[in-house]
C-alpha cells in the first residue's frame, strides 16, 4: 500500500533488458525497464504484454508491419503475436503482463532472465 | 495491436469518477478517469486496483493513513481494502484492475457505473 515513484526505481539500475519488478495485483507484474539496441524476435503463447513508454521511444516490429511508441503512449501486444522491440536511444518502459511472464517468450536464448528482482 | 496515447484518450471526456476503458489485456482492464471532489468509502472484495497519476495528485485515504500521489508515481490498493481517494484539483489517472471491478465496489450507489464506455 506504498505508493511506487518510477523516476526513483529507474534510478536504482542501468542495465538493459533486464526487467525489474515493482508491483503485483491480480497475478500480474508491474516491471519497468530500460530498452536500448534491438531485442530479439519472440513471443508468448499464454500471455498479452502492455508497454507504457515513461521517457523516450522505441518501435515496436511485428512480421507485417512497425509501430512507433512515443511518450506517455502504451501498446499491446496480444498473445501469440510475434514481435521484436528495437531502441535507436535508450527508452524507459513500464510493462503489466501475468507474473507466468519470461522476457523472450519462446525464444530462449542467454538474453532470457529467470529470476528478475524486485526493486 | 494499435498504440493508445494518453493525451488523445483524455481529450475526448470531460466528466469526473466516470472511468473509460481504453486496454483489456488478460482479463484485465486498463482504465483512465478525470478524479476531482471526493469519492465514497468502499472496497473490492476480490480486486488489487492500481492509480497511476498521468497528471496533478490525489491523495488516497485508508482508515488508518493518507497517502499523496503524484505524478509518476503508482499506488496499489490491496483487495478487502477500504479507499476513498480525494482529488483537491483534478487529477488524471491510468487504473489497471481486473474487468469485473465495479467503481464503487460494495458502495453501490449513484455514483456507480455499471457499463463503462470503451473510447
Amino acid at each position: 500500500m506504498k505508493k511506487v515513484n518510477l523516476q526513483q526505481k529507474f534510478s536504482l539500475f542501468s542495465e538493459h533488458w533486464s526487467p525489474k519488478i515493482v508491483g503485483e495485483l491480480n497475478g500480474q507484474h508491474v516491471k519497468l525497464a530500460k530498452l536500448k539496441g534491438e531485442f530479439v524476435w519472440h513471443k508468448h503463447d499464454e500471455e498479452d504484454e502492455l508497454f507504457f513508454v515513461v521517457k523516450g521511444s522505441f518501435k515496436m516490429e511485428y512480421r507485417d508491419r512497425t509501430v512507433e511508441v512515443n511518450e506517455n503512449e502504451f501498446l499491446i501486444v496480444p498473445r501469440g503475436v510475434e514481435h521484436k522491440p528495437v531502441a535507436e536511444d535508450e527508452v524507459w518502459v513500464m510493462l503489466f503482463e501475468p507474473t507466468s511472464t519470461l522476457n523472450t517468450g519462446d525464444a530462449k536464448s542467454e538474453l532470457t532472465k529467470n529470476n528478475l528482482d524486485s526493486i
